[in-house]
């Protein structure tokens, strides 16, 4: 169909491209195979019991206030949950520095609405978050890589990408996504050092803090970066804009995320996020606020804790088992993914046609490397596949690894 | 406080505002004041008792699926009902034309994301609604406008703004927000004629066409646009984007609207949605569809006319009754709005302010026009407030008024 719309698009729609993990998931979602590839919560684990008794008593001593339209900011007694949370995390913060976003995506794409101008750098792990790189290249955006290794960014590099002039340093510290390594609490003493030092603020995205398997809790960089007050409280500098979501301790079918800010820079994402969709959904906040008060959210993560890390050790035993001895793989101490390097010979994206044919699916890792490269690693999901599976679907992989490891040795 | 985001501010932050309408709410809402200043449905008619049902029968019979990550395009019963919708209305399209967006407001957003390149002209009504100014205005959108008379855009401004070379043009021609004014049948004839004439496409923006209270409904811009089958069936053709929405005839705390476009645009929305926030609700998309089934909606809606119908028959008569004769206003016969012109040596901003202090509010008429004027201009808001507020709040503006024109012509 010829219309008048096809040559009207915009400059930026050329650096637009739709997710290839996501035109990936509508593919595993059509065939009968074992997929790594999402990252998507267990299902089994959604609190749907409790999920229907909010909705029930929101609307019943609250309904035309869920249904109606509401503030951009977000729900005020949600953002004095976020303030609560954070406060005993370490820092305190106050519900103006707190928006509620339409999940965590919403708040990436909104900061590069309000900062990033074509052209403007932006410093970021490499591999990072696809979902960053997407939103932000639709700006303009370009980006200054910096190596990962298990301990997160490696520090050298780090310090000389700075020079490269970032307009800021956006980093996921925690069981980061895709690779699931974590920022060491010397490094993350050092990044703010040195984001100091070259006068560069910081967006922290945290979606997965809470879900730790096993080691110690690390202070957030949010929480590293505050000052102390005479009265010995530590509060919030503004140089960390930190973002976290209901979707991974939650749901993620609410579309519901916060950030934290300054004030002024809260207000402006409030003018975007007016231009965007007005506000996040009344009813979903509401219920969100509902669900998880009087510990049920504490009580809950813990739940999601011991599945999500039985599968995580499920999946490295059986990797152990399985994958041959030229294949490396992260060890996460939490989050939803691991990471997979293979042999530089070998590209993912044909180990992963082959592993479909064997029934089997990841994701191949060159997508999170916004400048480039990676072409050998692969991201595994371990949260949205049964142990059951996750033993399966690793020993297909395995025989998959060992055939097309094999044939280019004879070759 | 300082901190090192605040010089650090994308340009086109320049042009972004926060909504004065959004702000005056705030004010209004603080005060115990009668307000016609919002575009608030009835939250009396929100059907509180079949939504709490609705939650209880998705959540039990697909919670998981309510509860987790869902695809971009929208749930596709949802998608499904707004086809079948259409298709009662005149036009056959398909799921493939149809996205389910976060509100009209995400379906403005994404339009200027995927459309507007900084410079671009618009063409719009003036006055036009300021959601979609404010949306397009952080593209670097530019605007021609079309003056407004009781029978929607006029036709000869119209043909001459078409020669400025927009790059849309962008009309809601049912009720409109502000104004309340329906473009005549057969300037929608004439405006699809000269639109195809120039090569131009249309964005029909109809929130409110399922709300008329007296006259007969006139057929869409898209249906007017159709072309016949050989079948007979007439068949979207592709030239007109059309937007609606669920806020007005369900409940606007859902965030929930579509966009009917040709596949290959939906295509680019979707790409730009993914950027944005990955997908709307999958909880409330399957509860607005549940909630909406078997005739439901329908039912709905005429209870909604009945009682919007009145507010506006008490609301008119009030204004007959109070009002100097040296104010217009406009006769709508649907919608939320009517709009006043005061005597032109009269700012409607400073009325605005010695209302408020009458405890009554509305909102000035000047924001609606992209390019200046209709500083003698209010639009009144009659869906929000009982007849008895109707009333009272009438009879007090009407004597700010007659108090405001009294001292003027004395002076």
């Amino acid at each position: 169909m010829q219309t008048p719309w096809g040559y009207r698009y915009a400059q930026r729609t050329h650096q637009m491209a739709s997710s290839a993990i996501r035109e990936l998931l509508k593919i595993t979602e059509a065939h009968d195979l074992i997929s790594f590839a999402g990252g998507l919560p267990a299902p089994e684990v959604f609190p749907v019991e409790a999920f229907s008794k909010a909705c029930e008593r929101v609307l019943r001593d609250f309904g035309s206030k869920a249904l109606q339209y509401s503030t951009t900011e977000g729900y005020l007694p949600l953002r004095e949950m976020v303030v609560r949370h954070t406060w005993r995390y370490g820092i305190k913060v106050n519900p103006d520095n707190i928006l509620i976003t339409s999940g965590s995506q919403q708040a990436l794409d909104l900061l590069g609405k309000i900062f990033i101008n074509p052209g403007d750098l932006i410093l970021v792990e490499a591999p990072t978050y696809l979902g960053a790189i997407q939103a932000w290249k639709a700006y303009g955006a370009e980006f200054v890589p910096v190596p990962v290794d298990e301990h997160g960014m490696m520090m050298d590099a780090f310090e000389e990408a700075l020079r490269a002039g970032p307009k800021f340093i956006y980093v996921l510290p925690n069981f980061q996504n895709p690779t699931g390594v974590t920022l060491s609490e010397a490094r993350r003493g050092k990044l703010i050092d040195l984001a100091d030092r070259y006068g560069l603020p910081i967006v922290e995205d945290d979606p997965y803090g809470q879900l730790r398997y096993n080691g110690s809790h690390l202070p957030s960089i949010v929480v590293m970066d505050s000052k102390l007050r005479d009265n010995g409280e530590a509060c919030y500098r503004g140089n960390v804009i930190y973002l976290s979501t209901f979707s991974k301790i939650l749901a993620p079918g609410l579309r519901l995320a916060w950030v934290i800010a300054p004030p002024e820079v809260i207000s402006k994402l409030v003018q975007a996020k007016q231009g965007a969709d007005l506000h996040t959904s009344s009813l979903n906040q509401m219920v969100a606020h509902e669900v998880s008060r009087g510990g049920f959210l504490d009580r809950h993560i813990k739940v999601i804790k011991r599945v999500y890390g039985e599968r995580r050790d499920v999946m490295l035993e059986a990797m152990e088992a399985h994958f041959p001895a030229e294949v490396n793989w992260t060890h996460p101490e939490g989050g939803l993914f691991l990471w997979g390097t293979l042999p530089e010979h070998l590209n993912s994206m044909e180990v992963l046609q082959a592993a479909i044919e064997h029934k089997v699916a990841f994701v191949s890792g060159e997508p999170f490397y916004p400048c480039g490269g990676g072409q050998n690693t692969m991201r595994l999901n371990f949260s949205n596949a049964t142990p059951e599976d996750i033993r399966l679907g690793i020993s297909r992989l395995g025989g998959v690894l060992h055939e097309m490891i094999g044939n280019k040795m004879v070759v």
